[in-house]
């Protein structure tokens, strides 16, 4: 088994579920009872693109909202492209973790936006880092934060932060917009409160069921004020038209047949032991750098020391067999550029999900070998 | 059976498949396998951008192109919006027939486009117009037709018009796009070339499964040049992350067990006697109004005379049980914008595919009634 692992390539690219745990009989039982039953001849139909409605109504109920305040997209990213076509105005900005999730800082910036990275911590932004922002530049249009289990950096923002981070956005008058599609993969301790649990007027929730259930069903939704929902699920049928309702009915079913949870404890049972790995791995083999340990998700990351070897890091890691993504990409326009560049390359994400323990061990190993050299 | 028609709500207001027409239990059949297929995992994890792959090679060579000029998105509209954002600098602008597709007007505009309506006959636009158009204003971006069955107008491009067209695109160096998902659903005559049949380079295709299987799936495809294609497969996934492959897997299986053509055919059966209804009854309660006799698609149209009463047309319409679409939205900036404006008033589509006979009847019995108040 060893020796099998020892020569195969490992990618620590790839953000995505395991695929072992892709659930394809449940979900073509849940296809086929939906389009079979009462309601098939109208998830064939165009639908109104708000999304399913007893799917928002599931959401609405889970979130003590409204159905109005729910909308339903094709993954979290299409209505974070959506939002930023709403609320960036030329000329604003959008402040975001750094290091933060390289698809939605490119996303905000072609809507127009110049992005500005606050520096996360082991337990969320750097507060006061976070109030020269909005005192040297004007007040973003959101900022944009991971609040679980942080892509890429595995952070979980603590309670303390989340309050602090509402009472900003509250006194200067900007929206959050917190991003939690791996919030319910926990494998350990408690949950904090949403960022919406302790203000719904300024937070906007976006989530999907990528990570619990699939991918490839494109099931994203975006909770938040009902004018701004409204406003927004009209941007959503000039552009996509209409919703696409046999995938939405299908994870209403999963729910109803208690699909969703017995999943998503099969989920935990898959990944804890892979985060294990990632930390174990970790501490043996590179001991000297410290990191956030998640207590779920997808990501583990660390920051190279400066004074290890991070030259021409990408392409040494590819020829041991080690495919990883470049960090730079996490990191906005810093405010400090250079500095913001150069934390980058020392930064290497984790995503362990997809990998079992043994590949883990031995990407690690590959990894301290490659900085000590 | 009459009375109750009689007394009913009739909605000209959707363009939309018949209800009836919507195949539950087939698509069940096809999600089912592919799900519980060799693809299974496949495609409920994320996929390519450019689309399923089958799906990319099924339409390549029914186009007679390469995989790699298809790109497979969320309808028609969605790639027509991407398009859109890649093709349409500030100040550009992109011309459609008058009327056109209401949603497609307001796509263009929204990504910054003018929309120049060049006038429409019953055998394709007005060349001279077409042309005095390119001289009067600057080339477009991009020229936006419903070759076939037109939308809103039922026309179908002649063979002349088609060369003529594209010959003018390749003079002055603009895109044709053309867009064709009614092409397949002719119920009499023969069909003529795709533009893209006479020239490649200078004709984009776009259309979907919408009119053809379900709207609901949500696919529809873009056929094109290469390099375009490429990035806009790059637009895509930076926008949506990731296609819905198991309905995308689902219309390959759709045509693997045949049920394409068979579907086809049940559609053709179903809606060819109510474009007949159509014409005729057009014909018996409004002689004197001249129309476009389409052979094929979901729509007629007719422009009230001048000397009818079309006065509050929609709301009168509307107290006689009667839902019919405001026909301004089909004509964009026109060359004589209060030409446009007027025309537009005394346009009425109607849709007549989700409808029955007696249905349509009754309907344009109603408006008959209506006009010559």
């Amino acid at each position: 088994m060893q020796s099998q692992v020892g020569s195969e390539q490992i990618l620590f690219t790839r953000g995505v579920p395991a695929i072992e745990a892709l659930p394809t009989t449940l979900m073509s039982e849940c296809l086929q009872a939906v389009l079979e039953g009462a309601d098939g001849k109208t998830i064939l139909q165009y639908g109104h693109n708000g999304g399913y409605l007893p799917l928002r109504r599931l959401l609405a109920e889970q979130y003590e909202v409204a159905p109005e305040q729910i909308v339903v997209g094709n993954g979290s990213l299409h209505l974070q492209d959506l939002l930023s076509a709403l609320l960036v105005k030329p000329g604003d900005v959008v402040f975001t973790e750094q290091p933060s999730y390289d698809r939605a800082i490119k996303t905000f910036r072609r809507r127009g936006a110049k992005v500005i990275g606050i520096p996360l911590e082991h337990d969320g932004v750097n507060l006061a880092a976070l109030e020269q922002a909005i005192a040297r530049t004007k007040t973003p249009a959101f900022m944009y934060i991971v609040p679980d289990f942080q892509n890429p950096a595995g952070v979980t923002t603590s309670a303390e932060k989340r309050q602090a981070l509402v009472d900003l956005a509250k006194r200067y008058g900007f929206y959050l917009v917190e991003d939690v599609p791996y919030r319910t993969l926990r494998y350990s301790g408690e949950s904090l409160p949403l960022l919406r649990d302790l203000d719904d007027e300024r937070v906007i929730t976006v989530s999907s069921y990528s990570k619990l259930i699939s991918p490839g069903i494109r099931v994203g939704y975006l909770v938040g004020p009902r004018d701004l929902v409204k406003t927004l699920t009209v941007l959503a049928e000039d552009t996509t038209l209409a919703p696409v309702l046999p995938t939405q009915a299908a994870v209403v079913e999963f729910h109803k047949r208690g699909y969703f949870t017995s999943n998503l404890e099969r989920l935990k049972q898959l990944y804890a032991p892979r985060l294990q790995a990632t930390v174990q791995a970790l501490e043996t083999y590179l001991p000297d750098v410290s990191f956030a340990k998640p207590e779920g998700g997808f990501f583990v990351s660390i920051t190279i020391p400066e004074q290890a070897n991070y030259a021409n890091l990408l392409v040494r890691a590819q020829q041991s067999g080690l495919a990883l993504t470049d960090g730079r990409g996490f990191f906005a326009d810093a405010l400090d550029e250079s500095e913001g560049a150069h934390l980058g390359e020392r930064f290497v994400r984790l995503p362990f999900c997809a990998l079992t323990p043994e590949q883990i061990r031995e990407g690690v190993k590959r990894l301290a070998t490659l900085i000590a050299e």
